[in-house]
């Protein structure tokens, strides 16, 4: 009977080592309550008990008397005092989408990933709109084909041949949006506990992505020219990872652009370690010039292209793309039927075609490039004033990588800043490892308003008190 | 040396037993080759041939000479002869879903599950499109909040408090889709190996999606007055499973209603082992007067309620939602954020909310009522003719679940029924027992081509045969 015993504690234990191993349960988040694990688990609650005490006794996770049993490890640097339980976590990748796409119109938003509203194409959107009003009752009311408009599946691969990647219209798939886009492709060759690389920095919501895919995530350093192409490769052999997901032109949040040479040495290293490269061109539409595409030189054999037009066209009519193998898109249509019945809304995809198709935006396209080139140039300047100096200029896009003075933490600075009502993006949480606090990610089109730049100013003055509290 | 070889031998067998366990590998699937699984293991390729020939002797495998390995177990009754790899599965629930989604105009689909689109609200459709021309750049251009339109949750709040349902406006959060908003409850409560319960038969993509998410499923028969309390009961007690999903009105194939003793029954069986239920509403419109509702009893305390727009209003303009617990909802907000960046589309929401609000739309509903009441009576005798008997009259929807004369195999008549360009949806895609080969699901809506009926006497005529080969 005893020993009945001890192995169903130990099974408890196990199952809970697995979970924090997944990242199903994170350092300082709560366990399961005694009796809801109980009857998971198909034990006793005095057998969780047991189990959950001894792995106390060996300092895995940690009881706060009243409360429950906590999984220990580092403090979240961003947590909130009035935090809800998922944002009471370790540097909360979820923090500055929330603060951005939540918080009311009072807010101004440097550290948010769009452009303002009055940037976009929208004489042509509402174009397209009024045209829309008079199509079929079937491309109205039907739910389209798995895999979304042919239309504009048709003019994808005719960008992508200007581009030089040969893919017929049958091997893009249309998605709900571009990270659902990699949310799909994560579905699909991910298991709980594989090991996915991402640079670091990288976009904050890949880490958010990957958690939900109970991925282990391993960063790269980032450098002026890309990933570092010798610790990528040693990344590879130490960890096996099966997916490698990266921007290759205009990276966020660094705004760099990757080098011929470096796209070479990373896919000679993933094709020695069958490493699938999961390519984001969703800033695409920035570049003044086309740069080298993994996609390009590997010809979409274990490159995945995905993009949207969120940033260029309307973040409100949503559609993501993926370019694959073809026996990889037929797998993902099945995945995405299962998953959300059929593909994009065909209305959005057909307002994304006609708006594309539209005289004007071409012309648009061209001019937000001559728009961010200037206020690029005079907002590096305005920062560059309070000490805060950009890690390179980017070639186009919308970000600006800056460093704080030293001792300066950005964390502090966006929790100063927001009770200023100015959401920021401090460092850290486009860092896996946790090695970016001394820097801020700006967007150079949402810095018009004077305030910012006060705003900044004074929480900088504040900027070296390690203990800032926060609350609101 | 051995020794380490057998251990590592016995790693690979058991990863592939536990992919077997997980659903990833499903009986007749293809095994990954010997070089790339040798690549996700870090073994030698010798190894992992070591692996299979041992998996294969015991016969969990087996070895198609010039082919490969595949998973042993039980031939999918509706494999296709020029299947895609992932189509190759047992009773595949992708099947219908992709010959009616993406088959061309020729094909007429008494198996689909919508109206024909002359059938949906298109003028008002139309108004509302015109009037989304006019809104505010940041309606068009930007996310929106990451609960979706503010407007259309409120209108949601009102309809709920008429059912009996006390949810705020923010206990609901807005989705991509109906079966998005499933999927992200599944990602918020599933984790691989989990059981789900659903009804046996059930909606045949609410398998698919359970396959996605790597959940085991065990069906409930169903009855006439809902799934058959009972056996519930007893499924709860030996699988404990963390999941029901159910349409509790007018439930997806049968058309049956469950009756406020049944739900009772399950409810209290639901509370006695913790078990959360999620209930798809996606066929509320269409009831004559409102049913009992698990929401409604429960109080949304450990009942999820989702639904969506795709049924009586588009499945183009897609919009689903969730209505749930505070502490549910503000997790599934941060899970929608990492897997779709932000709600559904601020554009779709808003002609969904339009469209709702326009004058015509109730009696739009109304009409679709009685247009369907007829339709099911004048289809219910056709089909009576021909010896398929409707298992019940539903009080509304567009469904007829029928039963085969004796012996009458409904997966040869689909696939004799494909030839002639006519989607049906035979029983057992929706059975997780594969015990419904003598039923088809029939759409009322969908049947006003008398060449239908042609069609279906004479594949009856041929449906005898067990051994039909499929080609096309």
């Amino acid at each position: 009977m005893m020993d009945r015993r001890g192995t169903r504690t130990g099974e408890v234990m196990e199952a809970i080592r697995r979970r924090m191993a997944g990242r199903t349960l994170s350092p300082g988040e709560k366990l399961p309550s005694i009796r809801s694990f109980a009857a998971t688990m198909g034990v006793s609650p005095s057998t969780v008990v047991e189990a959950y005490d001894r792995l106390a006794a060996e300092g895995v996770i940690q009881s706060r008397p009243g409360s429950g049993f906590y999984v220990s490890g580092a403090l979240p640097p961003l947590a909130l005092a009035d935090a809800e339980p998922r944002r009471d976590r370790a540097i909360d990748p979820f923090w500055v989408s929330r603060q951005s796409l939540d918080s009311g119109a009072e807010m101004l938003k440097p550290g948010c990933g769009w452009l303002p509203a009055d940037w976009m194409p929208n004489a042509a959107i509402r174009r397209a709109i009024r045209q829309l009003a008079r199509a079929d009752d079937g491309l109205l009311a039907d739910y389209g084909g798995t895999r979304g408009s042919l239309p504009l599946r048709r003019l994808l691969a005719r960008q992508f041949a200007d581009e030089g990647i040969a893919a017929g219209a049958d091997q893009i798939l249309l998605t709900a949006s571009g990270t659902q886009a990699i949310d799909l492709i994560c579905r699909f060759l991910l298991r709980p506990g594989d090991t996915v690389l991402v640079d670091d920095p990288c976009y904050f919501n890949f880490q958010a992505l990957l958690r939900a895919h109970q991925a282990r995530v391993v960063g790269v350093p980032y450098t002026r020219t890309g990933p570092d192409a010798e610790l990528f490769a040693q990344a590879l052999a130490a960890h096996r990872p099966r997916l490698y997901i990266t921007n290759s032109a205009l990276h966020n949040p660094t705004g760099a652009t990757m080098t011929p040479q470096t796209a070479h040495r990373l896919l000679c290293a993933a094709a020695a370690h069958d490493l699938t490269i999961v390519e984001d061109d969703i800033f695409a539409g920035f570049e003044p010039e086309p740069s080298p595409r993994l996609a390009a030189l590997d010809g979409l054999a274990r490159v995945i292209r995905i993009g949207s037009f969120s940033k260029t066209l309307s973040a409100s009519i949503r559609c993501g793309y993926i370019a694959a193998r073809p026996d990889w898109v037929e797998a993902l249509v099945d995945l995405q039927v299962a998953t959300n019945f059929g593909g994009p809304s065909p209305a959005a995809a057909e307002l994304v075609f006609a708006t594309l198709n539209d005289g004007s935006y071409r012309k648009h396209l061209d001019g937000l490039r001559r728009r961010l080139a200037r206020v690029r140039r005079e907002t590096a300047a305005k920062l560059e004033v309070l000490g805060l100096r950009p890690w390179l200029m980017p070639r186009g896009g919308f970000y600006l990588w800056c460093s704080l003075p030293d001792g300066r933490n950005a964390a502090d600075l966006a929790r100063a800043a927001l009770h200023d009502n100015v959401v920021l993006a401090p460092g850290d949480v486009f860092s896996v490892s946790h090695t970016a606090s001394g820097f801020l990610r700006f967007n150079v089109a949402q810095m018009g308003e004077p305030r910012i730049y006060d705003v900044l100013a004074r929480a900088m003055g504040g900027g070296l008190r390690p203990t800032a509290s926060f609350s609101v």
